[in-house]
């Protein structure tokens, strides 16, 4: 098994589109290829990718992060002051920018005091990130999405913790599924790990690992010129992965040295039932983050229109 | 000048789509339309609506709205205790769900009791709103989009304070821009309040009042089946408005009566210039809200793809 | 037992310092009665009866409450804009004002419709309590304090969920202790459930029931004038209490009809070995609310004076 | 002007009591001095020196800090879920630690790299202050506290903006009002800034600068051995300070250099008025922190009881 900091430096991105890049993989993402991917609206359908965010979320408060809460600031019902017949009602919420469905940025991860293009690790302080923030990624992520449906490649509902997707399954299922994946697709990976908490509503068993992929398709996705890859469970790669040595050796790579976003936390069971009842896996993606300023990673509810 | 109340029930859509309705006139927007809207991507220029959601937001406080608080909880520099060399970086967001770029949700007025579709006002409770949240519009909002650039059909930078747009105003925009309002469609409209702040950096002169549409257009929205209707000032409408006995007159209309969502705060300036450009004022929409569950609000960083 | 209105009804406190009090039975402590305690401090040794305010704290999120979240907003270490050396660190608190060591407002608990004092619940919105919230306390809460260790009493490391304890109790272990209750003072009953929270660190376990005082003691506290009550436990009151028919009848009794506050969530431990020691289980007490304004409570950490 | 490099060296208390020390001078507050400090309670008289908590408070948004926002979880109107007649009102918290009147941690500023007691700056994380946060000063802050009103001692409601005390001006202070500092006092500083915010509610006005001591205050603060000093301003020195090369120094010198934990934003208003009438500027003081684990500061309500 190559060290990820080999693997790293083989795909890395870093000058690539500039020595000031704070996009990464959504460079990929062309003009002509928005144009090609509007044609795959081809019914109307719309699916939403994103996961509600409430207090019966994922989060159990492990690693830092709770689910959302929200404060409603008010109801309408004691609101005299105003001229006429006018009540409002209002809200705040309190939640880490990556708690349920979420962009990460590409500045959430990083290692030997550098991140994505060579920006000093230390450009990230209290005040957030001054570079690869997910306000980068602001006029995007949209593009050709591709799904391609793991679990039921494997005919499971869920697969386990820890079990590793290779390239050769991400080959298999693509051409199983007859999809071809193009240059500048937002790849869509589908383990069943979402439905696994619907299903079981148990977040401690949720978290303490999960099905994903493994260190050498970050090669593949390299090859691809994916532009950033989605997936149903928390962190995208298998936990736990390859070697004792490492954690989240796929983060690190992707974020760091190729420059990929992840989507993370996201449902694809009605986008993956509608697919295999059509046979079509292809469809136009659409994920804007929302611009939180030096942020880490934002809240997304991602449309999938066929 | 006719009563809100007459107005509003004039125009309602209480029963329309169902005693059970929640979204309101996001019905407008069939697959059929969606289709249709994919044609309007030709060259695959992409421009995020979102303003940037961060400290130098457009929100003093004033109204209990504050600007969106980024605290970061991991800068990854202190992080020793991971196997191998993996640091990342994370952060919390305190924000009112409506502090910047965002939808209401149909449940964010109410007058006389009632919401939308004739659910009781009292359905919102401190832990939010039981009817017509912004999860209701979780598969969209997405379809045709199209600005009427008043301010530029004004010929001014930015309209003034209290500035009352007409229904008149409307369809000579429309009709000088060449471009013609569907049912479905979701309404730009630009003021070139948001310009204001933007050079003028004032947020107590900006919050003081805003040029916005008067309670005639509601007719006019409801007679083109508009979908919802989105806006580069802070309520949609003129503020002050027709009268002094009332507040938001159109804001009671269009959400409690049409049950029309409304998109505020909203940035036409490069969209604006674009459609300047190449005159058209046309375009593939995509404004997904985060599923906040029972929220009254959402940030949002709608896309708009030409 | 008699119902938990009737007893209401006859300890009821309501016009007995005005139509207009808010402050409810700490009116009991006299400025002689503080300066009678002040005597106490004889050694000058200080007890700390405020628990830790952290991550570890008993919150599991259960009932909409987590424990405190710290987020620094300034480390301190990225500062140059500054003239000279000048470096500071900051930090935010989001946190149920009932996290930890509180004291409840009168205002945390009502029935019928009524508060303390006949105000009308409806006084409590999304802005808070316009009556009977915790800055009434503002000049308070201090005077003489006395410990009841019924645990100890007991001998019994804490006492488990659901042991309730009697009037009969309460005098016998005074008896025991050889010290005497007297109008105004704050008293402190120690259960050794905080103990058990240290010891076994399992918040499911904690927050599932626990022992306390049974609805009979209402009378007991009334009869001795008793300012205000402090427990080691998350409500005072043993639960499951005495009949399946309510939930938490001492707290509708003792806040709502006598306007007596709560203290819940203290550390006893330190305190009580030094009591057993000395066999002093009086002394100076200091517990001021911090003046939220409209709060339903307040975090304290309340020192203990001998 | 001695340098304040030299003068916080000169000052030095790091090692004075132990390597380990996080406490700084309130390890000057012996048992005596509290057992003394106890007769000062004669009549009983209760002042709370703590601001109100809440949306009129004195901040503006800037240097990042926010008035505390209330939110209310719970008013108990909507609650039909409990067996019997309970309601319950519950609320949460969002602000700065040092929001309103406030302990400053002694960890709060550094500079060179180094802590109170020479610990080292990055001891300070995201995760909060390992060393000398304000949980360090969890058993007190308790003793004898005095007053020295500066503005009645001047003839003036309140002094300006830059107007700087000396020790001088402290000596004479205290010798006019016929009071004498002793070693483990908590000293009160009154300058009339609180009542200048009081009856102008100017934010902006009242955050420009301020009336305070200056550094050569700090070698009488040392002498005295003063256990802590409290000021009704925002950071107890003049602003502007002495020179224009640095800001804070008086902040570094005695946070940094002397462990001496400052007190802000207090309200002497009814306590000087008590003062003048009996001329008794002594008085027994309890300020306890909340125990905020690795906090940089606390909110607080000390009381001072004569």
């Amino acid at each position: 098994m190559e060290d990820f900091r080999e693997l790293g430096k083989r795909l890395s991105n870093w000058g690539r589109w500039g020595a000031d890049d704070e996009k990464g993989t959504t460079n990929f993402i062309t003009p002509e290829a928005i144009v090609a991917a509007a044609l795959l609206i081809r019914t109307g359908k719309v699916f939403d990718l994103g996961v509600p965010f409430g207090p019966d979320g994922p989060q159990s408060g492990a690693g830092g992060r709770i689910n959302p809460i929200l404060l409603v600031s008010e109801t309408g019902q004691d609101q005299a002051h105003f001229p006429g017949a006018f009540h409002y009602a209002d809200d705040y919420i309190f939640m880490p920018l990556q708690a349920a469905s979420q962009w990460d940025a590409i500045a959430h991860v990083h290692y030997d005091g550098k991140l994505y293009n060579g920006f000093p690790a230390n450009t990230i302080s209290p005040h957030g990130a001054k570079r690869c923030s997910i306000e980068q990624q602001g006029k995007g992520i949209t593009g050709r999405g591709v799904l391609l449906d793991i679990a039921r490649h494997r005919d499971v509902e869920w697969m386990q913790v820890g079990d590793m997707i290779t390239p050769e399954e991400l080959d298999a299922c693509a051409a199983k599924q007859g999809v071809q994946v193009r240059s500048g697709d937002i790849l869509h990976i589908r383990t069943g790990w979402w439905k696994k908490f619907v299903v079981e509503k148990n977040r401690e068993e949720w978290l303490k690992g999960e099905p994903g992929i493994g260190l050498a398709c970050c090669e593949w996705l390299s090859r691809h010129e994916i532009a950033a890859v989605c997936c149903d469970n928390i962190a995208v790669e298998a936990l736990p992965g390859e070697t004792d040595k490492e954690i989240l050796p796929v983060h690190m790579v992707l974020l760091r040295d190729m420059g990929m976003t992840l989507g993370e936390i996201l449902n694809f069971e009605e986008l993956a039932e509608d697919c295999a009842r059509d046979g079509i896996y292809e469809f136009f993606f659409c994920g804007p983050p929302i611009k939180f300023q030096r942020a880490l990673g934002s809240p997304i509810n991602p449309l999938a229109i066929k």
